[in-house]
């Protein structure tokens, strides 16, 4: 039942991420292709990017193509029914699957890595580009600045912090599905807070 | 004789999508290094992602490493001999060489996946990488939104359901060699038609 | 000795492109975030793309984790003492070890393609991306259209010619050592003097 929960999760915020791409390719007035594109850029770029890096075949979405087709029924039924008016909507109602998949795909980067027994600082930089690099490419693949990088909003912050604490935890013996449980969680919840309440990070003050 | 046909054809189409990077780095006022750069990526990017995705090596132009030569010579003649009111010309040339790239490629990819025993949707996937993503990657290295993406001309689209029919064919046990020559030739031919009528993509109508 | 020297030269050489990443992030307003993220992909980025491309792996920053962690304190220091009044001397003073960079950059990626029997464009072509690539990779993610592709001046070029030196050199018997420390000294030697007397390549003359 557990493990029927985390699909449930790791499919809303897959969701999530490939609505982040059809928004931005809508700003950009991409056609239907782009749109797909970058849908799929955005859902799984992150995690291709780590298996690439620590080479690991087969790709997630090889292995289970079925979520390649879900993305794409998806980008299709939100091209049919998405207006205008429900952009602002959109983005709202993502932002909480979008902080769940923060923090599950954060804990799924950082444990690949540390059963391939990497450093710890690449294990959290692996689950950084896990959860974070779909949307950088996303952004560069749209023409922009991304937003992880340029936007002040302690994102990729949270990621890093959470994965140090798996880490952590995992060290001190905690039992591996509590750590992921409790990491995931903090790292959700501290992406939430910094919405609701407008955190900013300290902007660096390049003064004179 | 079918062999060097083929070869043939797609020395033109790699010479076609190289000048395709030519054109995109003299537009952005690039120097000679640009130039050659950019023109590579567009020649060999989308194969080369391809079979890094795949995890397959060597790449075709390490294996074939005298196309890289050929590509280098090329340009250079190119920057030498092209002035500004080529351009038009250029660009109106490249655009049947390019349709046949279309067509080849994309059999190539989706073949490469279908040897190595990809879900039939990731060999969709890969030859709409090999025959696209060299544009797409010569477009972010540009700085501009992929005209794959946003030009709302049926293109990748082609690809893409050419990709569905060459694997059709090959189940339903048509000979490989025909089943390739066959949707090379229907992706090339809807790519040359779409040009010649206008056809146009039904763009994503964000209405209120 | 001659290690230790080339590693402190080597790590000066990650220090230029790490600050080259910082100034371009800073440039773009980033936050810290993203200026941490710049400067890791401008240090290290060349590399590892090369890396990917031959498949190598552990990537050199796996293998010495203890590089990530002194590129990372070196951004956080940069970003407290940094001020707008520094920004044109900083640029200056990288000028010399980005230059160093370049010329040993490129051997290692020129020897490293070699030792794993590449055809001779391949390695020199792997030169350039190890030396050039993680700027190049710099500006894309930073929006910009790459400056190695497009500010006319010779820097890839010399990239380029150092590494068909040092084939020669290796194939005509020279002692590796030699041939290395030669190329890289004059690699490194023809960049600072395009900038000393500002060197420009010869522009595309797109005239009518």
């Amino acid at each position: 039942m557990l493990e029927t929960f985390t699909t449930l999760l790791e499919w809303l915020a897959t969701m999530a991420f490939a609505l982040s791409g059809v928004l931005a390719a809508a700003r950009k007035r991409m056609d239907a292709v782009g749109v797909c594109m970058v849908a799929g850029i955005a859902a799984f770029g992150g995690g291709t990017l780590r298996d690439v890096l620590l080479d690991l075949r087969p790709f997630f979405w090889v292995k289970h193509s079925s979520w390649l087709w879900g993305v794409f029924v998806c980008v299709l039924v939100a091209m049919a029914f998405l207006r205008k008016r429900h952009l602002p909507l959109t983005e709202r109602s993502i932002l909480i699957p979008d902080a769940v998949g923060l923090g599950l795909f954060t804990t799924v980067g950082v444990l690949t890595a540390y059963q391939h027994g990497m450093p710890f600082i690449v294990c959290v930089l692996m689950g950084v580009l896990t959860s974070a690099f779909g949307g950088v490419l996303r952004d560069v693949v749209c023409n922009d600045v991304p937003a992880a990088f340029a936007d002040h909003q302690p994102y990729v912050v949270w990621s890093f912090v959470g994965g140090w604490l798996l880490l952590g935890l995992l060290l001190l013996g905690t039992e591996p599905w509590v750590a992921i449980l409790l990491s995931a969680t903090i790292i959700t919840g501290l992406r939430l807070m910094s919405v609701k309440f407008g955190w900013t990070l300290p902007s660096w003050n390049l003064r004179e």
